[in-house]
């Protein structure tokens, strides 16, 4: 085999199967997936599931603390947890450069199995496109992924309601912050988080199976998602400036390259919406997990102007966090 | 809103809410995608279930018989129904260019609707990036599909038996040549196939449902098809020439272009292997269908030189139909 894409290896002839037989298969195969047929056939417990999917296009495409492959597959992994499900089966769909270097596909494709062996999740289909030169840019990874929604549970952003407490499982921004900090040259001691939540979410929601929703902050940071469930469920989210965990690295980077922490993507994080009677032990939960140490109650839900989200700060004020214009980050995720 | 895709739209902000209230969910919109949550909560009737993916990279993004839209629609589809499942529940992942047009974007999702409205398929969840000017080629389509398996059916590519026929649902080589002619400014009349296949799919298996397998010979054609299939079942597959149909206008492309039309991808045709006892009535059934007016036998299934395909000319030989080395036609689907 060359060590490089060829646009052969994305034609369906002998050169796709090659790729197949000796990248993807070794790293991915199981008995589903070996039957190598147009669609995957799976049994699921019952017949409710919840289903999504996500596209990765992020540059650098290695990065502090993860790969675009290791995020691809905790991504929507995520997704999955934060609709209430178990993660069960996923879909793979690589698009890739001609030129693009046997070697880092080897990388990536690795990092795709350990990550997917972690969140025990299984690859059962997938599907290589190969563009000319200059036609993309290295890889593009999609992934989709079906979950086995865990019984009494009913997640959903409109489910809100006043006097909830708002919890986040760790410290925010850490994901931006470091694509950020490596693409502006600055040396740093962070990584991003990048990590599936599934194990984390399944003993929350075995606690307190009527949390009403959770969300992982990504694309558009805490800001986009408070922002969203405000508007949803139709009431005002107030969070507390000094409960916010944050790292002095990630503070550091905001501070010098003009970013609100608020927008910074996360990628191995989440929110949950917590009646109060639960949130102590919902909190221990998460602090006692690998993936939730700083886990923080955030704030809380109230109704005086519905939709809209604030931030109580230092002094006592409150100011809006608006829901971020866009742009703020490329290709972060 | 602008009448150009900018980065802005791809960041998870307000302007990505503007594209999916202004774009997507007036075309998409229904009860389940409304929920706008990470992942969407669905139930089939049993816990039996289909799942595939494929990405479209194809260019033109219009052509005659239709678009990337339309396509990546169909392709799922009728990997879903190949797989013996009907088409119930889709994901669609965009990756746009940054520049790309508004107005070609909403043509685009307006073929995804018609397609998906024929096919009977809910688009009930999805995800939008942006790159930057020169980092993709205007857009990419990925789907991911979930089929209700149908009782009764199980189809998989390792169960053809010798004696069996092979049925194809039409004419071949459509798709490609269509394509082809248009890069090559060759004035044709000749559309796409492109095509959902599941109604078809599915009388053919109401009558048939012992019927081993199916597929869809789209990148690497029929060749690369029968090629997988004589090697899973581990049988020799004989095709008469004679018999294939083929429409004028697609062997004079590949007289001009130099292509073999076994090679040439198809995105509305489906190959069948059926017991001898059920080939009249599968014949009759795909005749009657719109989809399948051309349909006939083109094959049979023998033991003579196990896992190889065959094409048999009107002099009497037999010639060996190789698995396409790759490359023909790049970016085809």
């Amino acid at each position: 085999m060359s060590n490089k894409i060829t646009l052969a290896h994305g034609a369906g002839g002998q050169m796709s199967r090659q790729l197949l037989d000796e990248i993807i298969l070794p790293a991915f195969g199981n008995s589903t997936l070996n039957v190598l047929h147009d669609g995957a056939i799976l049994n699921l417990q019952s017949p409710n599931l919840a289903f999504t999917t996500d596209s990765y296009v992020i540059r650098p495409l290695f990065f502090k603390g993860g790969d675009i492959g290791k995020l691809s597959i905790c991504g929507t992994v995520n997704d999955l947890a934060m609709s209430g499900a178990v993660p069960k089966f996923l879909s793979v769909g690589m698009i890739i450069e001609e030129g693009f270097l046997i070697d880092d596909l080897r990388q990536i494709v690795q990092s795709m199995k350990v990550a997917a062996d972690e969140a025990n999740i299984k690859i059962v289909t997938g599907d290589t496109k190969v563009v000319s030169k200059g036609q993309c840019d290295g890889i593009f990874i999609n992934t989709a992924g079906i979950g086995q929604v865990i019984e009494g549970v009913n997640i959903n952003p409109h489910n809100v309601k006043v006097g909830m407490k708002v919890l986040i499982s760790g410290t925010i921004g850490d994901h931006a912050a470091s694509i950020l900090a490596s693409r502006h040259n600055l040396e740093l001691n962070l990584n991003s988080d990048c990590a599936p939540l599934s194990e984390i979410v399944a003993e929350v929601l075995k606690t307190a199976p009527n949390i009403p929703t959770l969300r992982d902050p990504t694309r558009g940071g805490v800001a986009a998602v408070l922002n969203e469930i405000a508007e949803a469920s139709n009431v005002e989210i107030i969070i507390d400036e000094a409960s916010l965990p944050i790292r002095k690295e990630v503070r550091g980077v905001c501070d010098i390259l003009g970013f609100d922490v608020l927008e910074l993507a996360n990628e191995g994080k989440f929110i949950a919406f917590v009646p109060e009677s639960e949130v102590d032990e919902v909190l221990k939960i998460m602090k006692s997990h690998r993936y939730g140490s700083d886990a923080a109650i955030i704030g809380e839900v109230t109704k005086n102007i519905k939709g809209r989200v604030g931030l109580r700060t230092s002094i006592g004020s409150v100011r809006v966090v608006d829901m971020p214009l866009g742009a703020i980050v490329p290709r972060i995720c």
